[in-house]
This record gives structure tokens, sequence and C-alpha cells, in this order.
């Protein structure tokens, strides 16, 4: 009867020791000795109701009578605190295991107006009085069950896809450590690894050793935003003071193609989104030069003041990289700060292979960099780097006394706060710095050219396929490979209003039937005049060719009869 | 000699199964069994040496020969990942264990050459080439031995502080489930969950059901910044497309004791610093809403239009709550946007006793408010509170067609992103919604009222100390108790420049050596023509009154002689 309780042991977690020997002689040493079990409902009934002594005796530990306020900082309660927190981990590993399972669905879908109504007992409501940590941690096991895995092999639908297990680690310290990066005092040594780090992206970037600076921020818009503030600085520090009245009537460029975010700035900063000029692009994406020339010189005509100008390097959609050179001789020439847009792309600079395609970016006199997306660590880790030092500090203190005190003990421009334009700021940076020492600067190279072999592999696949039909034509710069899946009822419609119609809405329907059926996941939209198309992107390390192949049968499956 | 290695069973981890009853009976039940070993190295070595068989026997997973490379998704990696990930839970289980132990140290200071040298082979540069996982383990433990624990009952050293067990699980969920707040899309779960918990902060507020609008932001800065620009948009909408050129001369008012937020808001959004006035205060740091009528008057006098002001719930320094009432009679009588920054103290909300604090908080257009401070959730967690439906949006919004499509088939209305300045935005609310449910309304209630209860009890026992003096008289308004200690050598010299200069340097003084003892640690800074003083604050959920005694004595010890 026992024999029924214990499931034949699970190779993966099972009687394992993990051992650690440390370099430091003066540290502990400590073991880890970890058993799972997991059973069915009737399994684990059939032991409860045994009443013998099974392999791994239960305690007294039942969470159905403990509550947050039994755990630490109460007294005594260290034995739940640990108990507690080993459940979360056993339904977090298990999660993960289940994520790079390819038998295991991407998403169970439900609509909001269904998961609002509460899925078989999970109620999202809050209310007075505790619950007990026993539903605290179904309520974890079914925030699980109803969401997306991300890091499954098989979503494609953002930028920032996958699951790095160093990574994970990193964060799973960073939120047990709790702390701010605001000031060396209380982040002493993630301090030190975002000045490390970002030296280190300088380098690669090509700008010289030792100058420069640079600020991990909430995501890739809040970097640009940070760009656009710091040339208004460069140009206009009186714009700090006195606000945009100080300056002349300032415009800035970017592509039709370029992210949204640069919108968002020119509304949030004061400039207006009409004074933010849209380049022409040519059929892959791509910023013509000579059209930014033309703008300048009929802004300049105007009266206005051409301040700045983001190339992007990866754009969203077709993943193109502006020609950053012939943007620079025009940056140059002009007097316009040159920003590059490397929220998607940057990461090729991390290989040799590719890297070519952001050629000058060492000329940018800022650069945005999202590690989180093409790196592959968890979100979030974007960074603004800035080739001048200073300016980032000029254009933000405001030295407040009760935060940044010069008359602490240790060196104080450690203190990173009055850089930001936040005060408390989200440590970003130490999954980044574990797993670039856990990879080193080669694995990340291997991580993006894999991922660009799976698009040239997917680009070759489909080119010619029946019933693909590519938005652009050529091998893609980046992962982004975009196309048309064309049903069987369009094939041979000759092109038209009428066919365009009906294929705007075959992206979102499949996409619908591929989230309804779980199976994998990629994004659609349109693009200027062109109607809904599929773009697919790669950052998965979890991917691979059957996954691909997977993806162009699992369209054809369900868009075939549309 | 097996004896030897087998320390007494640690009553906290050994031998303990969690058990869990899920109600959806088709859920999987699962068991976590766990054992914990720790030993010190010698015992380890001898039990290596052994070569026995121990209780829990060492298996092959060495570390040292194993790579990131090794872990999912590598083939077969799924055991050295559970491995690994294991290994971390020990570290960081080691780590929270100890933080709430009052015989360790809560930090272990040193200066940032000594870090960059590389403590005891602590090496913070990255390197080419990949660590193998035994080093990356080593790496996470010193992260946390020069780190500081910012959830030691002794640490009282920010607004945001303690260590929640219950929001550090949720912070572990979130970064498992690794994904991004912008569509409903890919976190359907958190959204509603964020929906849900901003309805029930507006409730608290006291605006009419079914109303309003917000969004978690990146801290409280950003949140601030939020609502200055909240308020641009309602009252001139023509900004957003045709800069700050299209408004008149705008003018924003908030006290000398805000937060420096408001004045980075000015700078970043393009009105300038000088365009934000700044209000006098009583002495305990309140707005004289006299002076705010005065100064409104006089900007109107100057063809200036007054558009916003900031009335500050729980000042960072003092502790001080605006009257809001009185400064919102004033708002509506001038058409001005009323922002309550309660970033601090609008957690006081959720108190029966204490919340009269912020009567009239109904009445303002905006509020600021930070679970992270003192709710006692993880960092981090702020959010931006909107009164009037659509505006957030309104402001925000750029409709881009790659995220946002309008032909999904769910009601995209839940899609979040287009009311952020930032386009991913990471999951902050689930370890909040996840604290409410364990603690519920009532458990912040009791977390509240007792930190209350501790700055009086403080308060009162350093009134009249010798060697105390407070910076203000009367009971502090929250947890903030500010004051200075006059060394021996001090007391009895009369007031006057030599005292204020000698005075200024004591409390620098004794912080740091408070920090090189590691025994406690606790802010100070001058504010205004008062010299450096201590700022007691007190949000941590472990502090007791004998942690409060250990400070003052504490203080007197590194005081007394200087």
């Amino acid at each position: 009867m026992y024999g029924k309780c214990n499931h034949p042991p699970d190779s993966s977690s099972c009687n394992r020791l993990g051992f650690l020997q440390k370099n430091n002689s003066l540290e502990e040493r400590s073991r880890i000795v970890s058993s799972f079990k997991e059973r069915t409902a009737k399994n684990l009934l059939s032991c409860d109701n045994s009443g013998g002594e099974a392999r791994f005796r239960r305690t007294e530990t039942d969470f159905s009578n403990l509550f947050a306020r039994d755990l630490l900082p109460a007294k005594n309660g260290e034995e739940q605190t640990m108990q507690f927190l080993l459940e979360v981990v056993e339904i977090l590993t298990n999660y993960i295991r289940k994520t790079f399972d390819r038998s295991t669905k991407v998403l169970d879908f439900h609509h909001p107006h269904q998961l609002l109504e509460g899925m078989e007992g999970f109620n999202l409501e809050l209310s007075d009085q505790p619950e007990s940590l026993e539903q605290i941690l179904v309520d974890c096991r079914d925030t699980l069950k109803y969401g997306v895995r991300t890091g499954h092999p098989r979503f494609f639908n953002q930028l920032s896809t996958g699951l790095d297990i160093v990574g994970l680690a990193g964060e799973w310290l960073t939120s047990t450590a709790n702390t701010n990066m605001f000031t060396y005092e209380i982040a002493p040594v993630f301090v030190l690894m975002e000045q490390l780090t970002l030296k280190k992206m300088r380098e690669i970037i090509g700008w010289p050793d030792r100058e420069g600076d640079g600020i991990f921020s909430p995501g890739g818009a809040i970097s640009n935003m940070y760009s656009v503030m710091i040339a208004r600085y460069k140009f206009f520090p009186e714009v700090k003071t006195k606000g945009m009245a100080a300056a002349p009537r300032l415009v800035l460029f970017t592509s039709e193609h370029s992210h949204y975010s640069i919108k968002k700035a020119s509304a949030a900063l004061g400039f207006g989104t009409e004074n933010l000029i849209l380049l022409n692009t040519d059929e892959r994406g791509r910023v013509i030069p000579a059209d930014l020339e033309a703008k300048v010189i009929e802004a300049k005509q105007k009266g206005y003041v051409p301040m700045f100008v983001n190339a992007t390097a990866g754009t969203t959609v077709y993943g193109a990289f502006d020609p950053i050179n012939e943007i620079a001789d025009i940056c140059e020439k002009y007097n316009i700060w040159l920003h590059v847009d490397g929220a998607w792309g940057g990461g090729l600079l991390m290989s040799r292979k590719h890297r070519h395609k952001l050629n000058g970016v060492e000329r940018a006199n800022s650069v945005t960099w999202n590690p989180h997306k093409m790196m592959g660590v968890p979100l979030q880790c974007s960074a603004i780097l800035v080739r001048e030092r200073g300016l980032l500090q000029g254009c933000n203190s405001m030295c407040a006394g009760y935060l940044f005190q010069p008359d602490k003990q240790y060196d104080v421009t450690y203190d990173t706060g009055d850089k930001a334009i936040q005060c408390g700021r989200h440590v970003d940076i130490f999954k980044f710095w574990l797993m670039w020492k856990a990879k080193g600067t080669v694995g990340f190279e291997q991580h993006i050219d894999k991922c660009l072999d799976l698009s040239a592999y997917l680009y070759n696949k489909i080119k010619n396929r029946e019933g693909f039909e590519m938005v652009f034509n050529g091998e893609p710069q980046h992962t982004n490979v975009c196309f048309w899946y064309i049903p069987l009822s369009l094939r041979g419609v000759p092109d038209g209003e009428g066919r365009r119609e009906r294929l705007h809405k075959v992206a979102p329907k499949i996409k619908a039937m591929m989230m309804e059926s779980g199976t994998t996941m990629v994004g659609y939209q349109p693009q200027g005049d062109k109607v809904n198309f599929f773009r697919m992107v790669i950052s998965n390390p979890a991917a691979t060719r059957s996954d691909i192949d997977f993806l162009i049968e699992e369209i054809e499956r369900l868009g075939h009869d549309l």
C-alpha cells in the first residue's frame, strides 16, 4: 500500500545532493538535500489514510491553519517560513519543467470575463480578512495555470521570450536582497556591478575607454526618453530651469518604422508629436539618409532647430537596421544629436558575425540597448548609454539632501540616484551580470548567432512555399521574418481591395485559433499600407528547427481552409 | 564518524512535509519533502572522506563541471536545472534566516575600491568565457555577503524596509512567469489583478465606485511625473501634439518639504524648475494654505497659469501631511489640478486610526501611493491613481499597431500598454495582490498601526532624554522621528555658528561608525537651515521595541564621546 503512495523516483529531483565547494575557506559550506514527490490527489489521499510510515513522513505542517502572520518575522516563524518557501519553489520548479516540455500548452486561454467570474474557484477579488497559506499556494498555482508560458519553446509572440535559468536565479536573489539602486550605501555590490557592466557595454559599442556614462532604466521606452532629455540638456541646458520657452522650436527625426516610444517622448517632454518628423524608409524599412538631409534642411529653412535624430538598430516589425554611418555624417554636418535605438538590435553587437549591421554605432551620442530582448535576460533590463560623461547627472540632478549626503564616509560619486529621473530604482543589473559571468561574452554570441540562423532557416523554408508570401524580399537583417499566410480560398485571387480586406482578417483569425488551442504564439500587425501579416521573431533560446517547422505547419493547419 | 557529519536535526527544516489540499478536485496535489543540512567546511570534508553511506547520499552533481549551457533548455538539462535552482534556494533561505537573526550584522561594509579590488576572490569583472555553475553559486553567496540586509529588524535607513515572505514568494513567481504588463494577451491574470487592485485602492481613497483609472509605475517619482503629465493633458491637450509652445506659461506648486521628484518632473516635462513654486510650511513641514493662495494670486497677476498643486501626504523627512482639504478648497476655487503625493503616507489610508491624516484625499485629481513603502511590499510597487477615466490613455496613447491590434479576439480595452509612458512594463502587481490576499486589509492595518505605535514609543522615549534634541515639537504624524544626538562635549554649549558646525558633523560620524560596525542603519540629512539630524523611520515589520531601544543605545554608545 505504501508502494502506491510513492511514485517511482523522479530522476530529476530525488535524492540529489548539490555540492558546492567555496573558494573562501572561511565561508560556510552547505549542502542542499531535497527530495520531491508529486502525487495525484487520489494517491495522496490514500497516503493520508494509510496511517503507517511512509518514506517521507508527513509532518504537522498543514498550511490550512497557517497565515502570513505566522511567517518570519513572527516568533518561531522560521520553520513555517522555510516550509512555505519550499512549497512555492516546488510550484515554480514544476512550472519551469513544464515550460520546456513541448507537450505542454503555451497557454490556456480564457477571456477576461471568464477569469473575472472566477475559474474553478480562482477568485481574483481582494478581501478584508486574511486567507490561509494553503489558499495562497493555490492562488500561486492558479496564477501560473492561467498565464502564458513565455519561456515555452514555441512562444514567439514578443521580442522578449525564453526563460534563462541563471537569469531567473539572479532575479530570485535580487528580490530576496530587496534593495534599491539609488545609493552605494544600500546597494554596494549592485551599484558596482552596474558600473562595470555599463563600461563593458560602452567598450563593445566602441567608445573610448573610461569615458561615457549610462544607467539601467525601466525599459527601452524610458531609455529612449532619456536620450531625448539628454540631447536637449546638451544643446539647451537652460530648459531644465526655464522650460521649453527658453528654446527655439526644436525638431526631432525618426523613421516611420521606428518604435513609438520616440513619439511618446516627444509628447511627454513637451516637444509635441508634430515636431517629430517621420523619415521615409526603403522597402526594407531602413531610413533613406537623403530624406533625412532634405528634411533637416527644410526644417532649418522654416526656422526650426533640428536637435535629435533617432536611428533604429533593429526595428520592431521588420527588424531593419538604419544605416548609422550615413546618418551620422548628416548629424555631424548639422550638429544634431544622434541616438541609436538598439533596444532590439543592440544584442547583435555581441556577435562578430552580425555586429557589422550596427556599423557606425560608435559615432552615436547615445544608445539604447535592452539585454532583456535579444540577449535573453529576464524582464526587465534596459540600458541607456551615453558617450559624454556628466550629461546624465547634469540633466537630472536635483541634489536631494536627504538621500545624497555629500558627507558620507565613502566616495559618493558611486551614488547613482541623481542621474535618474526615478528616485528609487529597481535592481535590474544582477541577473544580467550573473548571466554574463555564466555564459561569457561568447555565450551571448552563440545565442544570437543561433537565433539568426533559425530565422534564416524559417525564411528559406517559406520564401517559396505555397501559401506563404513575404512582406519584403531578401534575407532578414534581424530575426524578424514577416509574411502573409494565404488560405486556399485566396490563392490566385488577383490583388485588389477585396483580396486585401479578406487577407487582413486572416492573421487575426489564425492567431485567435492558435491561442484557443494553445499550441504556439506569434505576433501579427499591419504596417503602413500593408494589411495584417505575421511577424515572426526568434529570441527564444529553447527554440529549435523543429519548433519552426511546427509553427509553419500549425499556421497551415489552422489557416488552410479560411 | 557519520554522526559527526550530521548535525542534530534543525527543527526548522528537517523532515518536514508541506501538504497542500487544493479546492479544485481536478488539480494535481503535490507534496514537497525537503531536508536541509548545513555543515561547516570541516564536517563536510570529513563527510566527503568517509566514503560510507550517509543518510542523504552525495550524487554526481558537481557544479564545478557544469555550465549554464548544461541547464534547460539543454537536452537532458532538467536534473541539473533543478539541482542548480535548489542550491540557489538554499543560499537564499539561509540568507533569509540570517536576515531575521539579530545576532547577524545589518551589513559588512567595504569601500568601493575594496570591492572593486576583489574581496577574497569575489571578482566583479565580466569575462569572455563562461564560468562554472560552482563559481556562479559562489558569486551569489558573495553578492549577498557584501550587500545590505534591508529586511534586518534593525535596518531603518529608508522608507522601504523589511522582507515580507509572501511578497517575496510573489516576486519569485513573478520572475518565473517572466512576462510583461502591456497586453492581456501575454499577462491575462496579472492585468486583471492590477485592474482589481487599482479599483480597490480607488475605493479606499474614496472616489466613487467604477470611476477612475490608474497604473503601476516604476516608483513614486515616475508616478508623480504621470500626475503632472495628466494634469497638463487635461487643461492643455494640444501640448501633446504641439509642444509646450501651445500653452501659456504654466506654473506648478509644491512645498519646500516635498519630494524632489516634482522638481525632476518639472525639468523633464519642459516646464522648467523655475516654474515650480515652492510653498512655505509651518514648523512641522506642512504647507500653509494661505501661502499657496497668495502665490497663486501672484502668479495669475504676472499672467502665468497656475496648473498643478502637489500636496504631500507624508513628507520624506518630517513625515508631514499637508492639509488636503484646505488645499483642495483653493484648487477648486482657481481650477487647479490637485495631486496628492502619498508615496510614503498613502499606506495610512489602510488604517482606521490614522487615515484621517489624509482627510480630503478624495478631492484629489490624482494620487501617488507606493505600497512598497509603508505597506511593506517588496520593491518596487508604486501606483498612480487618477480620478477621471480616460486621461491616462488620452495623454499617452500612440496606438502602436504592432502591439495593440484592435482586431484581437478578446476585449482589448484590457490592454494597458497605451496608458503608459513605458512600452514593456514590469509585473509589479502580483506580490502586492498576493500579500493582500494573505494579510487581508486588516493585516495591512495592523502593520501600519504597529509601526506608528513604535514611532510614538521612540518619540516618547527620547523627547526628554539627555543628549537628544527633537527637530520639531509634538508627536510625529507619520513614523518619522527627527532628532539630533548631542555628544557630551556639545551639551551646554550655547547655540551659535560654532555649535552648529560641530553638530552638523555628529550624525555623519555616528552613521559612519554604525555602518563600519554593521549594527544598525538609520538615515540623516540637513533640512533647510537645520544642520544634519537623524531621521528615524519605521516601516520594518520585523522591528520591535527592543530594536528601538537598541538604536537609541547604539547612538549613545557611538556618539557619546564625539
